[in-house]
């Protein structure tokens, strides 16, 4: 068995809204869903929290962003920055740059 | 329940040796392995693929690589490309450049 490999560029066809994001799926098997985020000058609305079921990571691959946290603070994330947010670690995206893009992998719940 | 997030810069102490490599593990959960592999000149030995139990999701986030296949193709990655190789994908690292780093995401088996 010798299944052919799949290939692609993380930033072809990267194009969010302004105050937006493009999420496109590179890959869910076994319950892991990969993904390349696009975020444009984003913010997650005002009093919104990601509270997911299952732990995600989080590479800033291009830009910088910051994820703020249900106690107040905020990190700034710069390219090449990751972050693994457990499940029920409450999160929103506070901010991003023009052209920020992201890997994020979800887990299996 | 918020358990807390954890952050790293995917580059930090990243340090292979001369044609080798070095894997930092960042994520290990549900049967789901998270590495930075960093990698200076490496090749996989002559004769030796990687034939593995389970899809891998790797982002080649620096630096250029090439990964071969046993049908003898080759393909040429740069910053920001990705590969999915499903499990059994015989593949092995032909070439990588000085300072090349990558993102590996394995999945459940």
């Amino acid at each position: 068995m010798n299944p052919n490999p799949r290939f692609g560029a993380l930033g072809a066809g990267a194009t969010a809204r302004e105050g937006g994001e493009a999420v496109a799926i590179l890959l869910a098997e076994k319950g892991v869903t990969v993904e390349r985020i696009a975020s444009r000058r984003a913010a997650s609305p005002a009093g919104f929290w990601y509270d997911q079921p299952a732990t995600e990571f989080v590479l800033l691959v291009a830009g910088e962003a910051g994820l703020g946290f249900d106690d107040g603070s905020e990190r700034r994330m710069v390219a090449g920055d990751w972050a693994v947010l457990p499940a029920h670690c409450r999160h929103r995206v506070a901010w991003t740059s023009e052209a920020a893009l992201w890997l994020a992998v979800h887990l299996p719940g």
